[in-house]
């Protein structure tokens, strides 16, 4: 059985932006802490779901049709397929939930796609 | 597609103790808010994990052979089938996420199970 797990903790050994960093497996899901801030690029996850949790900090997802703005204690689900783009004007923490093995720019793969499956 | 979630205008939307809460669904997963104050029963989901993420107070878990506290903005997964009991010595809130259908007492149904699927 695993041990606790501290965000702050956690969020104070690594400092790249847009690079998640898996925390924890729940069966063939994971948790995965992210430091974003500027823009991303646009992408889907054709066969998943995608949720965001602020944990500190605000940021944006923009999508092709509105813009919804997130602040620490608030959560979002973006639906697989769904074309989406994240921001954030300074620094934001957030918390991700995936399935394993999905790639953070989905299927537009470029020099922001982070290695995945990397623990801390 | 949904609109964001605030947990804590949520959570201000009940108040009993032990009675979970669905706020949004990923996939087959759903992500749940219970506010807990007192004991809870020993119980276990043989099927799957489940994760406390604490948003405010102090909660812990209890199992067989050791005790598992919590605070504000720490998570832990219980795996599937190990028995624990939660508890808190105050009013604690949480974030509960588990596949969709999962009773709150698991496989130990009694007067603190709660309705499920009751969505906020």
């Amino acid at each position: 059985m695993g041990k606790k797990i501290n965000f702050n903790e956690k969020f104070s050994m690594f400092s790249e932006y847009w690079a998640p960093r898996v925390i924890a497996e729940m069966n063939d899901y994971q948790f995965k802490l992210v430091k974003i801030s500027g823009e991303f690029i646009w992408h889907d996850h054709k066969k998943t779901d995608e949720v965001f949790i602020v944990i500190e900090g605000k940021m944006g997802i923009e999508f092709r049709d509105r813009k919804v703005e997130l602040s620490a204690g608030e959560m979002f689900v973006v639906p697989r397929g769904v074309e989406h783009k994240p921001y954030a004007a300074e620094e934001c923490k957030v918390l991700l939930v995936e399935p394993k093995g999905i790639k953070n720019t989905g299927d537009s793969e470029g020099n922001l796609t982070a290695e995945n499956d990397v623990w801390i």
